[in-house]
């Protein structure tokens, strides 16, 4: 593996170049004015795919974007790695809130800032080079299959329907995704668990046209006090969410694994401080780690009615709408959660208003193994180059494809990801660490070794 | 007054051309950006008014924007009428809801669909156009002093200052105001009692930045989850305002005003239909009228944060914000009333997250009085153009600068408003009867007759 480390530092400028012309091409696939830029984006990865060294390199079209895929098939006797990741991102709003623009990455103490740096351009391109890499120095050891999308931001709408039609095109012994984050460089994690999504956007309408807040307001329905005391009701006292039948289903996790999760290192006094919060609020008998790991949780992650602007409008609006997730834990089905909030949600609407609520997305959430030769191997691969082993560890956010595969393909996953929970994914001034770029380039190949290794 | 009504009708094309040209200045006095147009508003004010016939017409500079004078004063031994209104407009969005642009009048179904065209530069052109007509016709019976303003949609800031600074100037018997509606063309009304307003905007933060909501979802406090806690928790079950000390000061309006205000033309079934409302929602005990007009009130006039974009974005955002108001009663002080919601609203927010409140503005309620000469002025005018007494009625909005008329120059007002609620006013769409316009040019002729006549 010398070699192969010899060549990646001679070519560290040219890797880091290559991303930076990815992450200039701002592929938000939820917003359809940038359709063009996501297309842009699919091309990039294909053409990048075939430079490495894959073979039948091209883009399956879907009913939304493309998947691009790719393979290098070198022995049938040998085990096939399914490499997945998205080449889509989350939208960049609020721009201002961005110290440098979110499309024109830039590398400041040691880290790249962009819109997808980690979340999951920077490390699915790892993969690329790491294969590159692989070619290069005549190491692949098995064979590997890429399927990279450009939908996972928008609930990966359509990655079902093409796996279901191509599992002969895409089989395989493990599927390896980066897309999850670790504690620190210091304390290397390898993602166990996933909570799952339900995402909805509700409206509620009062009047049929915006009124004047004072000939009107006393007698007159506001949506937005209506939709604030609907919002305000889907928690009780304890913070739990109030929907009927909402824990029916979620796992007992035992008091050995509690016990073993209050082992990994975290200090509550610095959360708070790196959040600039005077204290944590959540779930009332459950740990910070547990509340984000181990319990569903319900967020609004928008809301917006009425008058936004400068100043003051005494207004009263005709409508009010939010955007609402929930993140599920095993067992939570995506589609009787969101069945369910939508039932309850129309359920305490008073007769004043109408309300509306529409589904996003979701997915299932998932557990991965710890006991497999997939999870041993990515745990030695880390070992041998961050020093130490993994400390397995289930974590808040969702990749519902991982259920998918075990479903369609039935096939396992490994969550080798290279990023920190610090890398503020998802929000302004996202990055990822030039190290943490390059360490997972050096970490993937290992992982290629020890799983085509007989145990 | 047949011959100031035949000159009104050969110039209807006229005045109504010229209307239209100041509904075409997008005078916004709420956002700078339209702070020149707002400018250009009131020189467009200031030239008719000379137009007319008025003398010493000048700007008086504000420390915002300008209060256009002028007067006619015919002999010291005649009353004097002051009339007031405002040249500026409420802002126009959300642009999209309106079927004409808001800032190009046109006339539909005999309205002019403007902002601006009821509240109010349609209703306080009519006085410059009938005190036009008196002085053509060499009938105007009275002083009459004119003091437009451009800054009574953002809480008449400079207005107070700029009275107590000319006191001797405005020197008058009566304030004579058209910025209200009635009840419909066949029930004339006069508006004798208005609400004040206590106007605020709140800032909940959470943590310190947007977050991935599936990495820190459950364990940190979503100022929009608690946003809408803090908003629902300022109703009680009666939707009675639960802030400790709101009702101290409200005047109890005694059982037979009560009676006599159920004895006005209103009908639920119409005014649920109307506004496409299966239900009116208020507080419990009071009928529809009275909750917009002797009860004080909470709405929510605008509410904004996290992800309000298309499509899902899984964030968990650092801040939220509502603008809210409070409509008050006689005896409610409306600087008490923020204090108290303030002191309130703080004191409720749970230590994971911060909140400030800032007000933005807040006048008085008023009560004009019925026994007046002034009153019986306008109730007589009305008689002789609408062919039936006007009802006196309490409605719900605001006009501040009455109690400070009465503060400071301890002169009454008169609400000869001649507007419906229908007009939508602080909506799209907004628009005035061209019926309606018209009507108040020949109204307010009578007005000034009968109030400088001796009773």
């Amino acid at each position: 593996m010398e070699h192969l480390k010899d060549l990646l530092v001679n070519n560290k400028d040219q890797y880091l170049n290559e991303l930076f012309d990815l992450l200039r091409i701002p592929s938000v696939s939820a917003d359809k004015k940038f359709s063009a830029d996501v297309l842009r984006a699919a091309d990039f990865v294909a053409a990048q795919l075939s430079a490495a060294g894959a073979d039948k390199v091209q883009l399956f079209q879907t009913p939304g974007y493309p998947v691009v895929y790719g393979e290098k098939l070198i022995d049938p006797s040998k085990p096939t790695i399914l490499v997945y990741g998205h080449y889509d991102v989350q939208p960049a709003d609020p721009y201002e809130l961005w110290t440098s623009p979110p499309f024109e990455p830039v590398i400041k103490d040691e880290k790249i800032y962009a819109r997808g740096s980690a979340d999951d351009k920077g490390q699915m391109y790892m993969h690329i080079k790491a294969f590159e890499l692989m070619m290069k120095t005549n190491s692949l050891p098995c064979n590997v299959k890429f399927m990279i999308e450009g939908e996972e931001e928008i609930g990966s709408q359509n990655l079902e329907w093409f796996v279901k039609g191509n599992t002969e095109l895409l089989k395989s012994d493990v599927v390896l995704i980066s897309d999850t984050s670790m504690i620190s460089n210091e304390h290397p994690s390898i993602t166990t668990g996933l909570r799952g999504l339900s995402y909805l956007e509700v409206e509620v309408t009062g009047p049929n046209r915006d009124l004047h807040s004072g000939v009107y307001g006393g007698a007159v329905a506001n949506p937005i006090n209506i939709l604030c005391d609907m919002i305000s009701s889907l928690h009780n006292d304890k913070r739990e969410v109030n929907i009927p039948g909402f824990y029916d289903n979620v796992d007992a996790v035992s008091a050995e694994e509690r016990a073993a999760m209050a082992q990994a290192p975290f200090s509550l006094d610095e959360y708070k401080k790196d959040l600039g919060m005077n204290d944590v609020l959540g779930e009332e008998g459950f740990t910070t780690l547990e509340r984000v790991s181990i319990r569903p949780t319900l967020d609004v992650n928008g809301i917006w009615g009425g008058y936004i602007g400068a100043g003051a409008k005494t207004v009263l609006p005709s409508k009010a709408y939010a955007k609402i997730s929930m993140r599920l834990v095993p067992n939570q089905k995506h589609e009787e959660i969101t069945e369910l909030f939508t039932k309850h949600f129309l359920s305490i609407a008073p007769p004043s208003v109408k309300v509306t609520v529409t589904p996003h997305h979701g997915g299932e959430a998932a557990v991965t193994p710890t006991d497999s030769h997939a999870y041993r191997s990515a745990a030695r691969a880390i070992e041998s180059t961050y020093g130490k082993l993994p400390i397995p560890l289930r974590t808040g956010g969702s990749i519902p494809i991982v259920t998918m595969f075990e479903r369609v393909l039935d096939t396992k996953s490994v969550l080798l990801g290279f990023g920190l929970d610090s890398d503020a994914i998802h929000s302004p001034n996202e990055h990822y660490g030039v190290w943490n770029y390059f360490k997972g380039i050096e970490t993937i190949p290992y992982f290629f070794k020890y799983f085509s290794e007989k145990e």
